[in-house]
């Protein structure tokens, strides 16, 4: 093993399946286990395959993948109190699991054992020592997670380190400690994971949850003690407030702190996998996650983004680049008017700050954001807004009316059609098109009636369509903000619409984006 | 001051402020300040009256509240250099908010001094020896905040050194150190809070970023070595990655460790208040965040929730109830069976486990959490799932039909109008309304063709509604998922609708709403 070197375990598949709102395909698994892969983390706990049959499916594909970097683990319990290891069921899933290496996990705290598992003490380290030697017999590479161990130290430190030691005589390659409450201080993690060290002569892992908001500082506690496994989740997902964080602790641990925990060369996959994940977990990506979230690099406040500007090191921890990241400046009432000077000088590089202009485009920005506009992150609509002011802006077309009418139960399985009359110079055009639901419907109409007259609008597609309900106490009647991302293959834009009618925000936000297509021409 | 106590520093309305996304109106900073002085922090940074001239016509209402708890400050920037304190105009600004407490924001760090302030290292010393003394003169508390502190002392420590010096020798209240960049490891910043302790014989507070992921760790370990102020905002509102959460940290310094932080009874308001201020500002609350979010205490996993039900001390660590958060025992296909028996046995309680018709459930809640249904938080639409299943259930009307039409431009200013004709027994009745937005025209139709029938419809109110796009990689044609939070005044439950036309996921959400009261009844 390579100096400092640390070894990186994820476990999205298994703990982090664990929280609210997730829940996996198999392709699901699959896919992610590729992308995990590329990344380069060491090992991918990808399931249990005992408490859940659509896991042995699993297995079998995953053992097909080539992998590069990554060893697959199956996760399962010890075995059973008073039996033999290979008469529990449990036990043979995880065999028949395939795997090269499995973890296994056992109770460390005393009050468990005699609480929840109904047994003695003692037969609880033999359940701990049969079943990691009966997996090492079987020729596995064997990780012993010692749950609840911080709570089982704190109760018992004789006890908690007595499991330790039955995992270690069995043969069990790493130990991990779990502080699966998620309640432990990174100064105890520290002391305990020293005093663990000194005693028993095995590779240490640590494997925190984050319920106190400390997984990261946790983790990372343990390793300055000395464990050299971290097992974490891609984006922190897990049960109750998550595990820790791997896209937080690798960048700290490679970038800042020296260690080694992927290759280098991986670094600048972690943003794009981060949100690789959210989407497929179809989980909002946390944004204000560091690193890996939009906002990391991402300056508002007119002093920091004067500064940002001057000097990147006074206010960036990393080169945002490393990590697949980017910064971002951005607009906003606070933000002294650099940003939008930016925004407006792309528009028309002969405006200054002193320009009347520019305080009527910031009087008009600060009335849009009234309205529930907000222009950080879509800033194609924002430089339309410019130009409308600046008198650089020709309508390419007007709307004359649209209908659109939603029918239930559905005429031929479609439910929504929409019909448009628009005018470009002296000409109109009037079409209609179905879709899936009333925005579908809509789109296709509009676009199939500006075709005539600019066929270019054929090169775009619609790739994101987020919908953002802005004041929930008027339910049904509240105020929605849509976002529309649009690709043409070359470019991506995002624009935004605000009204009380989801149609009418998507139509506002669709006709920015038809707009900003024809103005890039 | 009490033994143990650690001042409490909010900045939710200042740093909180430079939040990606986050803009507060005077009104909504008024009704924070209300808030967080109901909650008992000794500290409110309000807003940075030189910056803002919004904050100037804030700082005038505010300081006409009636505070209990909470002292206001205002926050602004040592001098200008080579001027006097007084001839500054930011100086005087922050003189004229008319708050009893200022905090002076100066440099740390070298480098910052000679390339961002360009000007001298000694020059530096004088701005803030003279501001706080100019301050102190004026009978102001100063707050004096070192930014960039631990950057600068890493790289000068001596001259960072120095720059507190100053500020005690000029007569600062507390100093505080800031972690501007969010880059120090809690252990690092432990080490420096001790020789700062050494060397100042001041109040020592600490202010840190979340860009490591490590702010929250970062302010405990400053307390662990002796800081007995914590500067942060609710729910780590803040610039990129946030500000440290004080949601997290004053759980974990009051219940867990011992120091008082607020009154007790005020602690069971923080979940309340952290979700107040998520609304105010507009930012969809974390649900995972530790012990205010709605997962902080949710238990999904078979195995777990099992546990939870037989110890809750085994997962938890704390009652819920204390912070004013609840727990939750959530459905899902890895729940095991024990979370969807006690939904089923809500409904009847002679099945049990090994009754076909849980079998039956199980298998259709697959179904729908596969085509994008999920119960957890809409357990009112899982009941009538069971229901149907269970055959307990008698459908109160039948659609015939409904026809929604969105006009643009609009008729009369109203945009939606919707069409409805349903079946009750053999009548059948037929209605229109009209509505801000097609759900709200259909909303509006719906209930007012029921109440012929069903008079207690008149009693329940839509109080949230929420629309998540499933996937969106296909745009406007994606899959939405709606959730309806209704009330009767009396109980409070939520609904949920999937479908790719968000009328139809909404009329779903609806139907499930109605019929919840109809049958409750």
């Amino acid at each position: 093993m390579e100096n400092n070197k640390v070894i990186m375990y994820d476990s999205t598949l298994r703990d982090g399946a664990q929280a609210l709102g997730i829940s996996f395909t198999v392709e699901d698994k699959l896919k992610i286990v590729k992308k995990l892969d590329r990344l380069g983390v060491n090992y991918i706990e990808a399931g249990n395959p005992s408490s859940n049959p659509k896991d042995l499916e699993f297995f079998d594909k995953v053992l097909k993948l080539k992998l590069t970097n990554s060893k697959i683990i199956a996760f399962g319990a010890t075995r059973r109190a008073n039996i033999k290891a290979e008469e529990d069921a449990n036990i043979q899933s995880l065999l028949n699991a395939g795997t090269v290496a499995v973890a296994l996990f056992g109770k460390s705290w005393d009050f468990q054992v005699t609480d929840i598992l109904k047994t003695t003490l003692d037969e609880n380290l033999n359940m701990i020592y049969d079943t990691i030697k009966y997996f090492k017999n079987k020729g596995k590479t064997v990780v012993y997670d010692a749950e609840h161990f911080f709570d089982g130290y704190n109760a018992s430190p004789k006890y908690a380190m007595a499991t330790l030691q039955a995992a270690f005589d069995a043969g069990a390659d790493s130990i991990c400690l779990c502080d699966t409450k998620g309640a432990s201080l990174p100064s105890h993690i520290a002391k305990v994971t020293r005093i663990v060290r000194e005693n028993i002569r095995c590779a240490i892992g640590i494997h925190c949850h984050n319920d106190n908001g400390m997984a990261v500082a946790g983790s990372i506690a343990a390793v300055e003690a000395g464990a050299v496994q971290v097992q974490g989740t891609i984006n922190g997902f897990g049960e109750r407030c998550g595990n820790a964080n791997l896209c937080t602790i690798i960048p700290n641990l490679q970038l800042r702190m020296g260690y080694g925990c992927i290759p280098d060369e991986s670094m600048e996959m972690l943003t794009p996998i981060a949100r690789y994940v959210s989407e497929v977990a179809n989980i909002i990506h946390d944004e204000r996650a560091p690193f890996v979230g939009n906002c990391a690099f991402a300056h508002k406040a007119g002093m920091h983004a004067d500064a940002v500007n001057k000097n990147t090191s006074a206010y960036e921890m990393i080169n945002p680049a490393v990590v697949g990241n980017q910064r971002n400046i951005l607009m906003s009432e606070v933000a002294g008017r650099s940003a939008v000077m930016n925004m407006i000088n792309m528009v028309d590089s002969t405006i200054t700050k002193d320009s009347p202009e520019t305080k009527k485009i910031i009087e008009r920005l600060k009335e849009l954001e009234y309205e529930g506009y907000q222009y950080e992150g879509a800033e194609s609509s924002f430089e339309l807004v410019i130009r409308k002011i600046l008198n650089k802006y020709n309508p390419f077309f007007e709307l004359v009316e649209f209908k659109v009418i939603v029918d239930e139960p559905s005429v031929n399985s479609v439910n929504s059609s929409a019909m448009i009359k628009i005018r470009v110079g002296d000409q109109t055009e009037i079409t209609a098109a179905e879709g899936d639901g009333p925005v579908n419907a809509l789109d296709s109409a509009l676009r199939k009636a500006l075709e005539r007259f600019y066929p270019q609008i054929a090169e775009i597609k619609l790739t994101d369509y987020k919908v953002r309900v802005l004041d929930s106490n008027h339910a049904t009647a509240s105020k929605v903000r849509v976002l529309i991302e649009t690709t043409d293959g070359e470019d991506v834009w995002t624009t935004v619409g605000v009204s009380t009618d989801i149609i009418e925000a998507s139509w506002r936000a669709l006709v920015d984006s038809v707009e900003h297509k024809l103005i890039k021409e």
